[in-house]
């Protein structure tokens, strides 16, 4: 999709960090040029116009929003259902409203059917030490994941254009069920800050005869708490926003650090070397995931139902296995027609095999060629 | 103290990382010219004489650690304390032993009062991901802690050999009592290596819908988890050799993320800011702990009862306070004295200060001058 291809002006409801960042990068690397911003902080506003970040400061959210392609919330995760039903409330009828929170369920449990049409949840895993507009730049995004949770209801057309905007930002959309997405987040984001922060106040909080704990700390402890303690505020959100599934990880993680305290305890010598090799293979894993470079280009056409729900199906298969749709583009059949064409672009040969057996295993018809 | 001042020749009990390091240090920054070398591995001390670590490479005991002014244990940890034994045994009367083990405690216990005259031991924090001689290098030890834990029996000239031995390789000796080191350890370094593999292997056991939790992670994810999987056999052994400490930090850890659940739980946005602040506050104090250059070297001198003990004690009461001895000097006075006279070199006025009001509390005489 080239960045015209969003159709329209963009609209940020937030200029902090990701909000600001989303502008600059959409003016810079994706040629748009009309972007709207609206933010009650101090002077982000301003700071926003200042660096380019967008085009028009709004004070009235009806304002930023009519007219927009493209409405994206860039708030506190807690401050998104609610502000989402409101922007779906006076957005065009052919807008598309997304957002960047780090939890994905929520919101959706927030929404009609109906609004879940014209809303397709966002989430680009990136970030930066400092927040608000400050710590914005344009190249935020570039290479990082951009996860998007479209839903049975979610437009195809309004998903793909939400695709395209996260591709024409430099990141790479990846679609997957909302509640893998708040699991997976728990487990490779929210647990580890929770985790560094207790590690950090455990020490803090520790000084044998006088010894602090902390200032016997060495380089592995610096790296395994350099996001101790970022942004109160925001994690508090995170955390209460994505409930149900952090407190699984964390339940499970208190109970591998007790299957630990039990062999130590039964001197099992055999079981904690087992754990650490465990743990050096997925690290492995984790450090080299064994992807090669992605290869050619490779269109796969498939002949989908006139029916929503089937491009968020196809796309949520794909981003589960792992395999990235590079641009997608859909040929929908005329109303009197049952079938209309979908056609996706993956990176390589083995991606492109791989896909259309998932798409084909889910009974729709894969048509060789482009 | 000068090199020199160790005395004799140096014999190293296994030449790994550890071992092959300080020999190399030894050699090239202190100027030690007889190291000898004693380990089981296969090839590990031809290696360890072509690089210069060692000069002599014993298959005896005996024979590698008669004559020696100092014998370092450099194996696995749990092997310390019945080698630590069999050395003393054969070690000339004059010979001060050593150790480099992550824990402390386990070998003191193993050893009779008359046995600990001549042993100090001791823990650089330094280490490397790769192990045995193939990481050593001779700036391993430049700017590390290297922890001794002098007891009440430890001699003082003996005590003042290691601690020199380890400032000749560029390292910064403290004393501290080998319980509290064992208490910090467990939390600053063994609870954060098991937390870290402990995470890995959760997030490898996770895939909710064919989405693997390990291709989901972040930059963040791989800070924490850098040190997962780290060599399995030692750090079996570490956790093994400081089971009590290890057990009861863990503990405190999962009672930590206990509560974090209980404020997720009943919804308790302040509890958690409070909690997410509070890590703040000691990451920063982490990151700079508020010491500035040493300054100019001070010396105080101290009039100290002719009985064993009273250095290790002064030792430990600074290294306690984070008061670095950089330098020390023993006059110890006559068989019909009662009294001699110890003198430590500290780095600023300030710890100056501070080191002369704690060795007053203590009873001690602290006298004007050099």
């Amino acid at each position: 999709m080239s960045a015209a291809g969003l159709g329209g002006p963009v609209a940020l409801v937030g200029v902090g960090l990701m909000g600001g960042s989303l502008g600059l990068a959409l003016r810079e690397r994706a040629g748009v040029t009309d972007v709207r911003g609206i933010d009650p902080g101090d002077g982000a506003l301003d700071e926003a116009l200042r660096q380019g970040a967008i085009t028009r400061a709004c004070t009235d959210l009806d304002d930023a929003v009519r007219g927009a392609a493209v409405v994206v919330v860039c708030t506190p995760v807690g401050d998104i259902p609610h502000l989402v039903r409101r922007v779906l409330e006076v957005a065009d009828g052919d807008a598309v409203v997304t957002d960047v929170g780090s939890a994905k369920s929520g919101v959706l449990v927030a929404l009609t059917p109906d609004e879940r049409e014209r809303f397709c949840g966002g989430h680009p895993v990136a970030g930066d030490e400092r927040s608000g507009m400050v710590g914005a730049r344009a190249d935020l995004f570039v290479d990082a994941t951009w996860f998007l949770t479209p839903t049975a209801e979610t437009r195809p057309d309004l998903l793909r254009r939400v695709h395209g905007m996260a591709s024409s930002v430099g990141a790479t959309p990846v679609a997957v069920d909302a509640q893998v997405h708040d699991r997976l987040m728990a487990l490779v984001s929210h647990l580890p800050h929770v985790i560094a922060s207790a590690l950090v106040r455990q020490a803090a909080s520790t000084a044998p005869q006088g010894r602090d704990a902390l200032r016997s700390a060495g380089p592995s402890f610096r790296d395994l708490t350099r996001v101790a303690g970022a942004n109160p505020r925001l994690w508090a959100d995170i955390l209460l926003s994505n409930r149900d599934a952090v407190l699984a990880e964390t339940a499970r993680h208190r109970n591998e650090l007790a299957d630990v305290e039990s062999a130590i305890s039964r001197d099992d010598r055999a079981w904690l070397e087992a754990f650490f090799a465990a743990a050096a293979e997925g690290r492995a894993r984790l450090v080299d995931p064994g992807e090669g470079p992605g290869g050619e280009i490779v269109r796969i056409t498939v002949e989908v139902p006139n029916r929503p729900g089937v491009l968020s199906e196809i796309a949520t298969a794909l981003g589960h296995a792992h395999i990235n749709i590079e641009d997608l583009h859909l040929i929908p059949g005329r109303a009197d027609e049952a079938h209309g064409t979908l056609s996706l672009d993956v990176a390589g040969a083995d991606a492109a095999r791989r896909a259309a057996a998932l798409i084909e295993d889910r009974g729709f018809r894969v048509t060789p060629g482009p």
